[in-house]
């Protein structure tokens, strides 16, 4: 038997509970989890986002303790020992999307796909998971295990930059200041582009690069009239409503609007008139290249672990969620070992 | 004096006034109105869209009756006693993109812009406009005045074209069977696509070219279900929301939405998160090319006749207006002549 960290509609609430190991399926491998951290999209799941119900947790680091059946994952040869991170996607193999050669993330789009932690497949807030060989990425020594546990996040953060949605030269705003904007804010910062942060945080704007402008983002009208059509790109990473109305309004016309968060109408009114007078181009952008994100933890010194703001063994996994869940938290992230 | 349709905040509702004869300034052309088409944005501003006030109307044919300076427009020569259409947003000429050599339409977001009849500059329903003459397009021989009235929201419907927003080959799908939703279907019938529209009346989708399918959109479970991630591109002119989120869900992951009419989300919850699950492009569209429409109109035989519901003299004018308010009803035009 192994601890995890259950949610299911009846309870309403995570729960630490004593389940099975699990059995690694034909292509499979268990990997023991070292590290698993809190994303707001599992803060969502236990408010009953996707209707999701089992084991929640998509980003982790973890070592590989059996396999079953073949070891190549992508590119990457995949033995007993190793420690890995792992895509989240787990693909059917067989349809047009998983065959694609044009797109390696169109497979992400696979319609048979489940969802680690999020869509019929157990998450990684366990002391074992088990995920196809082909999903796990080889860790490389002197990245930490901190760290490491930062490269599911960081490759949705650099799949901005895989869109191609980021031009040389660009005026670039990240509006939002929460964990996936400040990871955005380092991957951006590697690119030729100017940068300015709006957020509700000076704490948080001032973990960005120096060369990055930060803004505080009072909503005012002001503030929305000084940077009205102001920038090419806009990245929206509040979640919300209004911080997408105010996105809307600093795009200037014919540009870019990359949406990182989902959000809902709720409370708050949407109108698309702004994105078709201005003909304004919206496009989400989700998981993005493990191998990317791994490349700038070992290379070029992307700075992650100013982003954690606590660890808890994973006996205390119920008070790290609640500690997630307070307003300013940055990443939580659950020890195994 | 002449007569005119004026729209004030005060009375809230459109009134034919007597207004003196407008002289143009510098640059411009008076243009005795002929004909003038009722758009959905023009009901839109009898309800405060925009807060525009003055003038209604955007879409109309007319004959040069002066000119005051010089005599070039968009690449033609323009005089008096020539029948023309006009383009509805009058630039600056000085600002970065009015003076842009790479994108036409650029000039289109002037900040220093008004719109005829929507913002800050008189519209059609009156017997006279001033439009400055590089705005003016004439109409050649063989267009009738009804069809040439065409000539604005036709080149809307071109604008998806131009912005290469239809490749080849591409599965497409149009949502609403408004008057603008069937405009667009001539127009991408020319395209090598196939087209499906969605619409709430047999009697107008009907009018679309025979290759188009027609599937009657009840807003069912399982209307939904059957064409969920079936279309490359999507696009959104029923102006509501509910609309946007069913066009949310038959749009295959990485496609393309083109928003052609706007909507807030009064009354329905909108919702982002299949936008980004499905890093979809979400494009919003507006004004197009006058010369492609023309051409169209001209050479291709577009058939826009059967979109007329009815033609109303201009003395009637408030009559057409109600007309073209009551569900259901297609293009209304005004006759000066």
């Amino acid at each position: 038997m192994m601890q995890a960290v259950v949610f299911t509609a009846a309870t309403g609430a995570p729960e630490l509970q004593d389940v099975p190991i699990p059995e690694p399926s034909p292509g499979e491998a268990l990997v023991r989890v070292i590290r698993a951290g809190i994303c707001n999209t599992d803060l969502e799941i236990f408010k009953g986002y996707a209707g999701y119900e089992g084991i929640v947790g998509h980003e982790f680091v973890g070592v590989v303790a059996k396999l079953n059946g073949p070891s190549e994952s992508e590119r990457h040869e995949i033995n007993v020992g190793q420690r890995v991170a792992g895509e989240i996607n787990l693909r059917c193999n067989k349809c047009e999307l998983c065959n694609g050669t044009d797109n390696a993330r169109k497979r992400n789009h696979c319609p048979e796909r489940t969802v680690m932690g999020i869509l019929n497949k157990s998450g990684t807030y366990a002391e074992y998971l088990t995920l196809p060989v082909q999903n796990l990425f080889p860790i490389p020594e002197g990245v930490t295990d901190q760290q490491a546990c930062f490269v599911e996040p960081l490759a949705a953060a650099c799949r901005i930059v895989e869109q191609s949605l980021v031009g040389k030269g660009s005026n670039v705003a990240i509006v939002g200041d929460g964990k996936l904007g400040l990871l955005i804010a380092e991957v951006l910062s590697q690119q030729d582009c100017s940068i300015t942060i709006f957020g509700r945080h000076w704490d948080k704007m001032n973990l960005c690069p120096d060369k990055i402008t930060k803004v505080f983002s009072d909503k005012s009208d002001e503030l929305t009239k000084k940077y009205t059509d102001h920038f090419d790109v806009c990245v929206e990473v509040t979640g919300n409503m209004g911080g997408l109305m105010f996105t809307s309004a600093i795009t200037r016309p014919l540009g870019t609007v990359v949406l990182k968060t989902t959000c809902a109408s709720g409370g708050f009114e949407f109108n698309t008139s702004p994105f078709v007078v201005k003909e304004i181009k919206l496009i989400g952008s989700r998981c993005g290249p493990f191998d990317e994100a791994i490349t700038l933890l070992k290379e070029r010194n992307i700075n992650v672990d100013k982003l954690v703001t606590k660890i808890y063994p994973f006996t205390d996994a119920l008070e790290g969620i609640k500690h997630a869940g307070i307003k300013g938290t940055l990443k939580i992230q659950l020890c195994m070992g």
